[in-house]
């Protein structure tokens, strides 16, 4: 489906929320992989879909891996860019790679790999979906 | 179902986790609304049920309103002791006030009101599980 | 500080999160304490406020008390209307109304009174900015 | 300070909460984060030490990088064993290894690089208290 010589690539931004910093100050670890989710549901609707209809049409995303390299720490109230490339699609998986950026500054770079499943668990070839190519901004 | 004079109580213990903490150092307080859910679960429990069962015999406990008065900040790694005691039990409703404590001082005090209701959303009568009495301790 | 003969209102949109609902498929409700958060932070920057840097000028809000109604239930990716009406501004005290709603119908009500205290936990007098009138339009 | 042969391991019980399963009905993966980290001042907890006044002398650990895997997935209400086994320490950053299991089932395994920072955000040598032996059960 994807006819580019580019990857595809999408960026979305975000605030960081007052419940997502710890009494560090800084945005708690776990934290960066709800980000990482919300920027691949922002491209999949930027791309037309709706991840609330895949699951409704029995599809579920699951990650099979993450692994998540935290650079420099972000604050409350920061906005975060997050950019996503699609780096490989497989017959099964699919691996995204991530990075959050602010003003320019890496916060984090992650690896992920995803799978798609249906109700039963069982893991089902990557949909059309997960492979669409986001429009020329 | 309820054949004490004494209201029926319950009690538990939570230790606030690191992330539950904001960035002033306090406990958030939406978590508070946590901690009184998991109190009432871990009462079920006491009393030989599983909320895990119930909603997988399809009954589902919802919150119609909270009313939660803030008296004092918890911190990060405090152990709070959490208080349940049936208020008020009604055709389709449940009372539910909590108290949580640290080390004698008030830290929240809630009313909560409770229902029971289907996977369609339709509002059952109280179940007898949510009468139960927790065997004296 | 406020002319007006209008309380001042503020409204924001919120979508749901996917990690925001619970197993129901429902938002967790205590996830609404962080939508009205959310909302009066915006109201602060949409009056030329940074709640950000209140804090580090020395001055936190706390919540006091919260009185939440639950009507209807909100899902996954929904997108809500958060309202705000300043309805009483006192010496030490504001009290919020908050009002969730999905194309018209009604998610929640809440009424929340707030206070604002030091580094060292003394309630202040309320500060101006917590009066701030949003500018029309 | 590590004397024995054997590479010091640890291991805590965790209930799964309600709100930390999605709509999937599985433990968000965000989450399993979280699991760690609780583990990790569990096993400071069993050494003698306190994660909050470690803190309080100024000393913050921060996650450098995570890695994690996800094999299965676990449900609300599970018991969820984490075990933690510290694999290597540097001079500037340890490296942890965590498994999830279910009844002897893996749920997730992870490597996690941490180091430790003072307030200043300055690298500070891994202290002692991170590589004290927890004392043979």
């Amino acid at each position: 489906m994807i006819e580019s010589a580019e990857p595809p690539r999408f960026e979305t931004k975000i605030r960081v929320r007052y419940d997502e910093a710890d009494p560090m100050g800084f945005v708690h670890h776990a934290n960066y992989l709800r980000y990482f989710e919300l920027c691949r549901v922002e491209m999949l609707r930027a791309a037309g879909g709706s991840y609330r209809e895949v699951e409704q049409a029995g599809e579920f995303v699951v990650v099979v891996r993450a692994d998540v390299k935290y650079r420099n720490s972000a604050r409350y109230d920061d906005v975060l860019n997050v950019q996503l490339e699609i780096a490989k699609i497989g017959r099964a998986k699919v691996e995204h790679h991530y990075t959050i950026e602010r003003e320019g500054q890496v916060i984090t770079e992650a690896a992920l790999t995803l799978a798609v499943i249906n109700a039963e668990g069982n893991v089902l070839p990557i949909p059309d979906w997960m492979r669409l190519r986001v429009p020329d901004g």
